[in-house]
Order: C-alpha cells, then structure tokens, then sequence
C-alpha cells in the first residue's frame, strides 16, 4: 500500500497576496473554460483558498496534493483536465518542480536497476485487491483496443489478439515478453498461440500472480530487471515489452533496442507497447512522479527514432492514445464501484489520489497530449511485413 | 532531356595496382554472394578491367558511371543491389564521393529555392514520352499500393484511393497538394471526391501535363516552389505532400512541417507520403545525386520526429516499402518495352543510366535499405483517427 504519511511534510504556502493568486488561477481555468463555482460538470468548487497558492508555487504537484488533501473538487475531473490541457494556458505552470525534476534527471540516471526497484515497490507491489477489482477479467494493466469492443474485458481481450496477429505466431515459437505485467499477456501466448515464454519482471507481486496464473504452461518468471535478459542463453523467435518502455528513461532508449535485437532471432519481429509523448521531454508530470510512477517518463518519436537507427527497421506504427481514455474511464468505474469492498484497506486519501491519477490521465489522453502506440520492428531481414488493425 | 556528355569528364584510374582492386573487390562480391563472370542472375560480367579501380576510387558514383558506358553488366541488376547491400560488405565503398557530398550538405542549403529548379530541370522536365511510357494510366510517379493488385494500374488506382480513404474526404473540401507530379492525384480528389485542389510543383512540364488532364475540374496548378504556398490566402481542409519529402532536404523538415500547419485547417489532417531511411543521413548516394535526382535525401524517423515536435499529433505511420520494389519494375518492364519507340529520341547511355536508376532503386527497397511511408498528422485536436490499410 502507498503510504503517502512518510513523505515530508507539503511547506505551507509562503507570504503572498491570497487574493493575487486567485486572480491569477481563476483567469487562467476561465481561459480553458472552468469556472470556479460554476454549475458544469467541469467546473471546479475550491473548499480551501490556499489552494490557488500552492498551485502557483507547485504547479501540477500542488494540483495534485491539494485534490489529495480535499481543498477542491470537480465532478468531471477527466473533462477538467482535458479541456485544461487543451487550452494549453496553464501549462507554464508545471514550471518550478518540472525544472527541478528535469535537471535531476538529466544529472542521474533515474532508470538504473537499483532505482528501477523503486516503481517495484511502491506502485506494482501495491495490493492485488485494487488491480483485481480495476483492470478486469484478463489483468491487464496497459491501454485495451475499443475497435468493435462494448466492454473492457471484450476491449483488452482484442488488445491481445491484437497482439497476436501482430506478431504472426506460431505454435512452438519461443516469446521474450519484457516487464510482463501480471502474466496475462505470457498466459495468453502460451495458451492460445502455443507459444513458449519467458517473462522478466521486476514485481514480486505481479510476478507471484503470474505464476499462479500460468501454472501447467510454458512460461519461465524471471523475477528480475529486464536488463538481466542478457544473460539468457538463446535467442528468441519473437520479442514482446508492454508498458515497459515507460519506466525505461530516455538514457536506456538504445540500451534496450539493442538487448531486444540481441534477444532477438533473425527474420523475427519485436512488439513495442508504450504511451507516447508529442514531442521529447527527459522526465514525467512531478505528482505523477511522487505519486504513482516514481522514475517514469513517455518517449517521443524523434527519442525512439534515434534508438532504433541501424538496428532496426520500422515496420508499423499504430497510434490508439484515444482507447487509453476509454481504458483509464474503466479502470475508474471498476475502482469506485468496488470501493465499498476495499475502503477497509485504503484511506480516503487514497482513494482522492486513485481517481486523481487515473481521470487525470484519463484527460490527459483525451487532450491529445499523451498517444499510445504499438510498433514493430524487425531486423531488416523480412521481405515484408503486412500491418494489422 | 539529360544530357551526359555536357558534365566534366570524368578522370581515369589513378596509377594502383590493377590486380590488387580486383582481389579486393571480387572478394567484396563474393561475401554477398555475387560472382564476377558467374552463372546466375545476380552475377556480373566484367568487360573492361578499370572497372575495379573505379569503384575502389569513386564508390557507387564509379560502379554507375562505369556501368553506363557499358563497362559490366549483370542479367539481375536489381537483384545484384539486393544482395550487396544486405550483406554490408560493400558499405565502406560509398566512401569519398559520399564523403564530399555530405560535407557539401552541411555547408549548404542544397534545397534552397533556386537550386530546387535543378531538379526540375533535369529529371521532371524529361520527356513526358519516357514516363507515360513507364508510369501507367495514371501517371503517377511515386510508389504503387500492392495489396490485393496484379497490375501497376490497379496498384497506383489502390494508392490513390487508399490516400483518399486516409484522408476521410468530403465533397467541396479543399485540399493543398504539395508537389502535385503529374496532377493525376489532384484530378483523382476533384473528380472522385468533389474536392477543390491547388497545386504547387515547380516542373513546367508536370504543370502543363497536369492542366490539360485537369481540363473541367475545380484544380488551380501554380507552377511555384511549394514554399510559395505561404501566399495562400485561406487554409485548406487537408494537406497531402506525395514524393516531394524526399527533395525538401533535412534542414528544411522543419519549415515544411510548419507551412503544412500553418496552411491547414483545424481539425484537418496532412498526409505526408515520402520514401524513408533507416537511419539519419544528410544527402542521398552520390550516382543518384548527379543523375537522378539532384540535392534530393530521404528523411528518417528521428529527422520528421524532431520537425513534428510541438506541431503534430503523429496519428499513423504506415510502411509500405516493399511495394516500391514491385513498382520500380513495373516501370522498368514498362520502359523496356516502349525502348523501341523511344530509342530515336535517347541515347543507349541514356537507356544504361535509367535500367541502373531503376532497378537498383527496386534492389534497394528489397534490401529493405528504404521505406515508403504514409504518415498521418493532425494538430491534436481530432477526438481519435481511425487508421486504414
């Protein structure tokens, strides 16, 4: 469980004209289109006037505390954040703890193994209760495929044929499948394709359920770093990284091209799932940061492009960002409907932080701002390859 | 029409060791599986011995110059490219004149205004008679859509309606076509579509070719440098640049990208249908420079990403390389056969230098070295794009 009590303290807001700040906040959400006080589903109520200066001085990270600690309130916090990010006439705000995170992480590598651990324990290791009752029948902890799905269990069971059909498998194929989630995506190679897999993961938690999920099939857990694929001893037929890449940071971009194309046999193909960003950035959003992915960030094209290049030739690019929206709408409403079950476990913070992170995102995707893609590589050494949808 | 013998002469093998480029070169060929004086398709015939020198000085410059004058010859040309270059064995080769030209590119703006006339001028304002023999009923001069197509025709009327259905047109939309060929696209959008189209192309030639064939259509030709559209005094609904990318060059991505923006309506959509590399370059093969397509280069992922940044929502990324190899051939089979009526108009050099164009173009992209992508942008302000194959 996410203890939020051991972080330090939040500094009070310093010595500043209340009113100045208010003025400032409210112009800026009226140019978006929020009102404060207003009657829409979007508009926001603020129950402490702190608030407007812990978001001038803190930006999204006081945004996000302060939803946290119930000073404000907004019934359609996805549609907020949409039409906040859509304007883009906040988006200086993030400055201060954005810079500060971005020179950090252009200082330190904050993607090595030992930190890696860190994203392990304090969000994947989180209990299994919350993940059972949001992400729905298959586990799946990454964006779904709408395409002709009314349901999320219908939409993420496309996700993975989807998948299938992309990789072009066969029976017998060996499968490296890097980050591995809670086996969902290993069990299905196995059981339907008749795939053999190996799964590298660094969550205790996801891993224990995946070996319970895949007892009696194929499947090898590596409760390890994706970096120790290297010490496997044969190649691969296909290569698979799911949500992954996320956790990567920009400085490990070719480090892991390149341990997917070692791990990789010829005439093989490698599936890349990840959120992606509109152009290049070196750190993620800071609440997200504190809170849910500590040491996350997305890649852009020109990030990946530059990793990929003499190794890989890009065969397919598919960008599904607007099914995330769906995806993360779901995760919600499975959530709050099972509340009542686990409120016993968590804390209304928790909860406030919960729907903070996953309609914020949820918005976020809406605005456009973040994508989700699919690519395939291969090495080159394919006559063709046909794309699939 | 080109005309070779107006270029400098070219200088004769320095005094080397003649036996000792053959040992190296032969032996070069041998590692991709290529046989001086052998009996299969790929294997070239050696008819003078300077041969060697001249690819050891000048790269592929000296390999095409030289196979112009009838220096070697070889039954499968496209496949003796297909095989080199997957082996890599002859990548060093390349060398000095590559060299040069790629600190020439750096040095200047290659695609500047005027010098993007000399393009025009010596490849697009060739006889029209060489390309209505070789391109098809619908004169177009860039890669063909294969899927589900047995001629050239139906695979080029396929690219068009392909590009049509990426673009979701409606009647009395208007649509900037940037580069415009042989105006068999702007004629396919008005008369199929219902869409006004204005076209830039800077070939006198295509222009006039394209006016006629747009007789009666609501299709405005300026035969201008795409940089003039900027003069435009509306935007348009969508945007389509088809084959001008590769002669844009890579310092000029960038103001492309932002021209195409500022031209395009919200909510609209730009397809961008270019010939891509593997990995970042900054000019093209020097053969290919000097007798094709002069200061012509083929963008990269990492190139178009970093242009795209902060401009566009990358919504698909289609890959269609393989089908330009099946293309390239038709054309070659096409220009074969019309060789007899076209004979008395060009020279045997002249028919030499387009069979090495085109067929080591088609060896090329079955060494999967070049991509033809179709990539879709919009400015993020689209609720979702549906991808089409």
């Amino acid at each position: 469980m996410i203890s939020i009590v051991e972080r330090e303290p939040i500094p009070g807001p310093p010595a500043r004209s209340a009113s100045a700040a208010e003025h400032k906040i409210t112009a800026m959400l009226e140019a978006s289109g929020v009102r404060v006080g207003g009657e829409r589903p979007w508009d926001i109520r603020v129950h402490n006037p702190d608030f407007y200066e812990r978001v001038l001085a803190h930006g999204n990270l006081g945004a996000g505390e302060s939803y946290m600690e119930g000073w404000w309130d907004v019934d359609a916090l996805d549609e907020f954040f949409a039409r906040i990010l859509r304007s883009d006439s906040t988006s200086h705000l993030g400055t201060l703890d954005t810079l500060a995170l971005s020179l950090y992480s252009r200082l330190v590598n904050r993607q090595s193994p030992e930190r890696a651990q860190t994203v392990a324990h304090t969000h994947y290791d989180l209990g299994n209760d919350v993940y059972e009752a949001m992400l729905g029948r298959r586990m799946q902890y990454t964006c779904a495929y709408w395409q002709q799905a009314t349901s999320l269990d219908e939409a993420q069971e496309n996700k993975l044929r989807l998948i299938g059909r992309k990789l072009y498998l066969r029976p017998g194929m060996t499968v490296l499948d890097m980050g591995g989630g809670f086996g969902g995506l290993a069990q299905y190679l196995a059981a339907e394709h008749g795939c053999r897999v190996v799964t590298y993961n660094i969550s205790k938690e996801q891993v224990d359920y995946g070996r319970k999920l895949c007892r009696g099939l194929p499947v090898r857990f590596e409760q390890q770093d994706y970096r120790k694929a290297v010490e496997e001893k044969s190649q691969f037929d296909r290569v698979v990284a799911v949500g992954l890449c996320e956790h990567i940071g920009y400085k490990n971009y070719r480090s892991f091209l390149e341990l997917a194309h070692q791990l990789l046999r010829d005439q093989g193909l490698f599936l890349l799932h990840t959120i992606g960003g509109n152009y290049s950035e070196t750190n993620t959003d800071a609440w997200v940061d504190r809170y849910i992915f500590p040491n996350g960030m997305v890649p852009s094209i020109t990030q990946l492009g530059a990793a990929m290049e003499k190794l890989w030739v890009m065969e397919d690019w598919h960008n599904f960002g607007p099914d995330y929206d769906r995806t993360l709408r779901a995760w919600w409403n499975n959530f709050a409907q099972a509340w009542p079950r686990l409120r016993g476990h968590y804390s209304e913070i928790f909860y406030r932080m919960w729907r903070y992170y996953l309609l914020s995102c949820a918005g976020t995707f809406r605005a456009r701002k973040l994508q989700l893609w699919q690519i395939v590589l291969s090495k080159g050494d394919l006559p063709s390859y046909a794309p699939v949808r």
